[in-house]
């Protein structure tokens, strides 16, 4: 099933869906728990795209893919390099990626964003998925240039429009088969199986559930392929992933 | 003013209210705007206290106090170490810190936390304090073992109960002439006039308002004085701004 956020154009209200073909039929209620279908429905083509949802916090996790023909690591990291964005990072398709004032340049990274759905504390890898709702897109927009020498990336990473996130929830992935790409001006620049994954979806939620209570709407973006590269004023990216959509927006200046 | 939120013995109802002398004077509406008192008041002998308020988000800064008789660097660092910490790890005053299994200590860090209270974007120096909704302290509790030898602090700063955050907000903070204490099994242990400061308060808020958009109800913690130490099992540790009052927390293995 496929969820949408969105405002009407006409009334400029926000309202949520499950779409079908390009129909938007509304919900109400809680995304995650006990929403009931309101009756309208709306073409896809009467909307302005928003998040998919507002996330209650996003996590991010560095360096997870090996390049194609690369070797996994025998052994899982005794200390993943997960990090924060903020949510005042997150964006919709279609909106602009901004480059900060200072600096002509920004990373993409194309990854999929794991949406949690129920609260969870210490779950095993073999139970983390039930605590999956769906998945999205996201582009985990980076600027190098504000990481600090000794390593916190967390200037780098915050700066507002640096997480688009979209442009549908997908809670039927078939997450074994998924590919994550990136095209960059027309260019495909990503494009790498789940299979390069080091730390897989089931180790990262059991992992950060060991140290913090997730809840629902907390986002687990789940690291980049290689072949994440800068782009510039003018530049359009897509982060894509078939069985969700496309993530596309375009890059412009402060 | 002194503004509370806690849970009522006998009913178990949640509630904010401003603090006089003894007495909670119910408030209702949003905290930061448009608040109203609702009529009934109570005792803070018949309440639970919770943490201030639960915020959007929590900001850290590292390395922020210079040492007494120290001399503060001429230039801010171009980069400031900047840091998340998940509103997962939030607790009230009276509430244990939870040592992590794998691990015997932890160590505290008292501060003092600076609550926004409107939304701020390339806020200046000189204006940055109009956007602080009040002030309240805050343990920055902190498993060094868990940080990331290339530097990233996530695991380190995030495990749950790891952020003490209370026991109210103070509206009317004396900024100038605060202390910012520990006092640690009896012991005290951090002692340091804000003068101390490197990034003081409105450096703070207009670096990251340049960065992000800081929304009410966004916390930043402005870092610890010299003094920290590790906390074991069976401590006992107050972080005290004595015009805020006395953050308490036991400590406890998991």
């Amino acid at each position: 099933m496929k969820f949408a956020r969105y405002q009407e154009k006409q009334t400029g209200l926000i309202k949520s869906a499950v779409l079908r073909e390009q129909t938007l039929y509304e919900i109400e209620g809680n995304l995650f728990n006990g929403r009931t279908y309101s009756g309208p429905s709306n073409h896809l083509s009467n909307v302005t795209l928003l998040p998919p949802l507002e996330p209650r916090s996003v996590i991010g996790v560095g360096s997870n893919y090996i390049v194609p023909g690369g070797v996994k690591p025998e052994q899982p990291p005794q200390i993943p390099v997960f990090f924060y964005k903020p949510v005042s990072s997150v964006i919709a398709s279609e909106e602009p990626i901004v480059i900060p004032s200072g600096i002509e340049e920004v990373k993409f990274e194309s990854e999929l964003a794991v949406i949690i759905g129920k609260t969870a504390r210490h779950v095993s890898e073999q139970d983390a998925l039930d605590y999956v709702f769906g998945y999205t897109i996201a582009n985990d927009v980076t600027a190098p240039q504000f990481f600090h020498p000794n390593g916190h990336w967390m200037v780098g990473k915050s700066f507002d429009s640096f997480t688009p996130l979209g442009p549908y929830i997908e809670t039927e992935l078939p997450l074994d088969s998924i590919r994550v790409q990136a095209v960059h001006n027309g260019i495909k620049k990503q494009d790498s199986g789940i299979d390069l994954i080091i730390l897989n979806v089931p180790f990262l939620i059991s992992y950060l559930s060991r140290v913090m209570t997730l809840q629902p709407g907390d986002v687990i973006l789940s690291g980049s392929p290689s072949g994440a590269e800068f782009m510039r004023k003018g530049d359009e990216i897509s982060c894509i992933i078939e069985e969700i959509g496309i993530l596309y927006n375009p890059v412009v200046n402060a």
